[in-house]
């Protein structure tokens, strides 16, 4: 450890993980940090708080007021001094400046790089490699820059309580991963110090891999609302004067949400099929998928979690049917009109079984639906090996896409044969639903055959086809 | 690494991070328990089972019987002296006895304290700082108090696996880490022992967190209930004779969970809106918040499950409600009434859009409401950034707020105009239930203003206002 | 730290924890793969994307073509001399062959065993162990073989991320954890290599615990569906000449999951009070119990979560019922017929009573039940104390049961005083249900009666009776 052992020898605070001496266990030495602005000063108080010492490194004396109180102030070069740790909470324009007036002084010290950016990739390389490069001596640690100045100072306590922590050292790690310990976070070590691009990125980033699924669901919802509208609403409006613009709220509304459902789960088992076919056609895995299939792949996980999202609204507006004003309206007028015309209707078997197998196997489908959804939680997921997670995503997930596809067969059952269902030669909404996930399960079925199936492992298995022996498989 | 060799070198008992002969590695080394209780009983059956050897130090030899088979038991000095790691499980009352009897054996051994007390700040200082100060000399490790008993025997098979450990040695608490390995649970380090005494309060308590809420939320269920079951059910029975207490089991509860659910969501935003005029009003966010409201604002996420399980409640009341007997008699009685009147009653097209906007409202809220609560969930919350927490739980627990004061104003209609929602000149519950949620939209849309925003954030990037420039800020 | 002073003296490529040379920290060096299998293959490609030398070790130079460009290939023994780093990607049969081509070369190194097997028990000790006793003179350890090939290449972005790790030697283990973590997974410690038997047992199981619940909520749906067949359907087409088999799809399954939920619910509680009893009847806590009980307690979550999903089904195949063909048909034939008849019902108070508390006792323990089920997801349970477990599994575990009986009660009402309700001598699905929820509450509640509670909390805090003394306790 020979960090540490030089700290205890040039410098008179010691860190928990240096002290094998038992009698001053309780001081847990002093910490630096160059930068009074916000989050300089938050983290200056937490450090305090959790019973460090505290050197602020400034240029002038100019905001010594807002500094926490217990806090010392000096001159970057002698603060640096006085610690073995010294946290960097300045821009990186101010690198250069740095290490212009601290650049010896800063020499076999652990510098931790708390900087963002504006935003992404606004410099060739991270801030903690351009400290690096600037400052080869130190051993350099990216850490704290994932966390916000509030989360400091509630000691994040309702937030994220994970500091990404990232450096080629790894004493120099483990002494922040103690730090972070003494504040009441929780450390995950990232690697090298080449993960500190990321770690800069990450607290820029905005549910990047959300955009595609959130993005492609609304377009789907917009176009089907309004496909529904023309073919339903404005219809009726036009040909039969009539205004039945209210539907829009609830009965339009629980047309679209399950269509965009069916199709996004469907397209979550798409790009799998592709890729089985794409891998038979290359005769290799080794061979790159094209970028946008793999685009898609990876965000296969929240395609579908949307499409549960609607499925779960599908049901929600299916429950409330029974007490809309408009359903009860009609089914009085029904039973009125019934005994005006003095006749019951007889009961219908075939009736029956329709409607209660549609509803049964919706139901069935949908707790499959939410089944898949709580084992993508991370704490889940991360509990199952890799047999289990593929049993559940690949098996029961398409079984889910099969079951809500015949539930949506059942809604149309015999609607096609209807002239009625063709107004303005526009299809009704279900159909245009079915195409999608019938074409996934149609190549599914086709990769599950044995002899393909075979194939597609052996691939899978890194197998590869030579371009001489091209023939020689199924 | 001063313990380990150290270890090597006085005794023959080796850890596996000590041991970088590979031949004997199967051998796990020899831990000391002092005391017989059950928590030490239980210790070292897991300890024997995980391939340890096990040496209780004991003041008699009563109860051997009870030992797990091949533990050996000896005096306390003696027992110190066949391992570098002792297990403390004793009450604190009997550490003075224990340092009398082996202070000097204890000298630079790891001493894992285990104690628990009955009640919280029993003592002024923490068990394990109190056996510090009485034996300076040994590298004191608080650990393995979370667990119980029965989960060190079972394993802790379907209850929590982690072992929070604090100290103020590394290489105390590595060895201690790795114990906890070998025994099949998961370590986590809370930094020095100035954590021992939240790691002896955590097993005392008992949802702290959840207190205030789950308090706040049974007063307001009671307050609301008593007041519409007079409004209601009393009003009936006094005024128009009519016996309608069966109301109370589905209708009256249907009107209590929604108005304090609604309420407590509210609630959660109340303290932030608060909190930035607050800071407005200092011109500095450097000042502490009153203690009421730092405690009201460490409690949100509580308050906002609490609603969120009311609001599940109302939704499963309403789905049933075209279920109950009560509904269907009505329903029936109201169409035979139209038959004997011998009128059908024309279709609302008002009434029909009234009704489906306020069920679509509710349900879109409601889904909002359930992301909200799923976003809470440790693993989920884990792995999204400040940003995107911010971006949840700010921006849209707003709109989750915005959306199910709509569904009450929509609910509530016209009612507010006949005089019959004014029983005994009490308010209907509706009309109590959008006090708050309005007042926090109000003060959230003064906030989100321009100008107050402008001010609001420069506050918050830590901007002070100096008594001088009192006047310079919008 | 010895083998990685060892590893600096030796060889020239070295780990992040060895360099203290801030100068060359760019490089992560070199890692030597044996067996060039696809997980060979994968694995190297990974590495050289995360930034290590790849050398393989291979017998021959047939399979060039395929391995990732950048990586070297050399003999076993010349390879093994490249690195400090070893991964073993080669079948347990290849062992031996490798310590003789190699056995020298591989003293003092670390070994990465990533084998698995195809079978559990294939063999009578770990691979791990295996290749632990041919090469004592190395440090071997078990890791990456939870993790497959195809998330090494995707970088594990949608699976499982955890990288399972044991070993004997610390610093070993500590080499593989930092290359786990710059290859961007994360890594759990599972202590010493005896754990390698259930790390290779991991990847072969599928959801183990879960297959006796399964198994039995499989079985007991079979078995009520077939006995409400009889009962309803088959006796209505043979007695009444009705053919009401469509009331299959939901009618009979509403029957059938709610019975087999609530029975399965009482399963879980039921071995918790049973061990009570069995422990009074010891007079200790320190016998075991019987091996059917124990396998029975470590399956009690997986069993209340098959019966949430039950319960699950149960509520949604509730809430449709008034969408039904079926019941609308009925509700408006029964309305005719009253006009028929022109009569109008009385309204009936304790129906409306009876219905209405009915459905509310079952929502409020739905409620519960959901509670849980969210409980016992491990981000949850693992934030929670012991204390605060037992009282939400125990006490609101019991609740659950208590309102779930309560509501089948009063679903059954007085039906049980009707001949009608005993077709062909067979009592009605609800009565079998409420057996095992009846004998587990009223063990309970003799358990909780103060003295027999006085005992058992005796005993479960490790109290013993003595043959001497065994009449002394209540």
């Amino acid at each position: 450890m020979r960090i540490t052992s030089q700290g205890l020898n040039m410098t008179s605070n010691s860190f928990p993980m240096m002290m094998s001496d038992p009698g001053v266990q309780h001081k847990l030495g002093t910490v630096c940090i160059f930068g009074t602005g916000d989050f300089g000063r938050s983290l200056g108080m937490r450090l305090l708080q959790s019973g460090y010492g505290v050197v602020f490194g400034s240029r002038n004396s100019r905001n010594f007021s807002l500094l926490p109180r217990g806090a010392q102030v000096l001159p970057h070069a002698e603060a640096a001094h006085t610690a073995q740790v010294i946290f960097i909470a300045m821009h990186r324009e101010h690198y250069d400046f740095l290490c212009q007036t601290a650049g010896e002084a800063l020499a076999g010290k652990v510098l931790v790089d708390v900087s963002n950016n504006l935003r992404r990739n606004q410099y060739p390389e991270s801030n903690a490699e351009h400290l690096h490069q600037l400052i080869p001596a130190a051993f350099v640690v990216k850490a704290f820059n994932t966390v916000s100045a509030w989360s400091l100072q509630s000691g994040g306590l309702d937030a994220n309580r994970q500091v990404l922590i990232c450096g080629d050292s790894c004493e120099a790690k483990q002494i922040v991963v103690d730090i972070t310990h003494s504040l009441g976070f929780t450390a995950l070590d990232k690697g090298s110090l080449r993960a500190a691009r990321e770690l800069e990125d990450y607290p820029l980033q905005l549910f990047p891999l959300w955009k595609l699924p959130i993005t492609l669901a609304t377009c789907l919802t917009a176009f089907f609302f309004f496909y529904l509208l023309a073919r339903n609403v404005i219809y009726a409006a036009v040909n039969d004067r009539k205004d039945i613009s209210f539907q829009i709220m609830v009965s339009l509304a629980n047309k679209v949400f399950p269509i965009v459902s069916l199709i996004m789960l469907a397209l979550c088992y798409l790009p799998g099929a592709m890729a089985g076919f794409l891998q038979l056609y290359n005769g290799t895995k080794y061979r790159r998928f094209p970028a946008w299939l793999d685009r898609w792949m990876l965000c296969r996980k929240q395609l579908g979690l949307v499409a549960l999202a609607l499925a779960f609204l599908h049901v929600l507006y299916t429950l409330i049917i029974p007490m809309r004003y408009y359903i009860r309206h009609r089914l009085s007028d029904w039973t009125i009109s019934q005994i005006k015309l003095n006749k019951t209707e007889a009961f219908d078997t075939t009736m029956a079984w329709r409607t209660d197998s549609y509803f049964s196997i919706g139901i069935v489908g949908f707790c499959f639906y939410i089944l898949l959804g709580i084992t993508s939680l991370p704490s889940v997921s991360n509990n199952i090996n890799w047999r289990e997670f593929r049993f559940i995503q690949s098996k029961l997930g398409h079984l889910t896409l099969f079951l809500c596809t015949t539930h949506a067969f059942l809604y149309g059952w015999d609607k096609f044969l209807r002239p009625s269902a063709y107004k303005w030669y526009l299809l009704p909404g279900y159909m245009l639903a079915l195409v999608v996930p019938c074409v996934v399960l149609v190549l599914k079925l086709v990769l599950v055959t044995p002899c393909v199936d075979r194939a597609v492992t052996r691939i899978r298995q890194g197998w590869e086809r030579k371009p001489a022996c091209m023939g020689n498989w199924p």
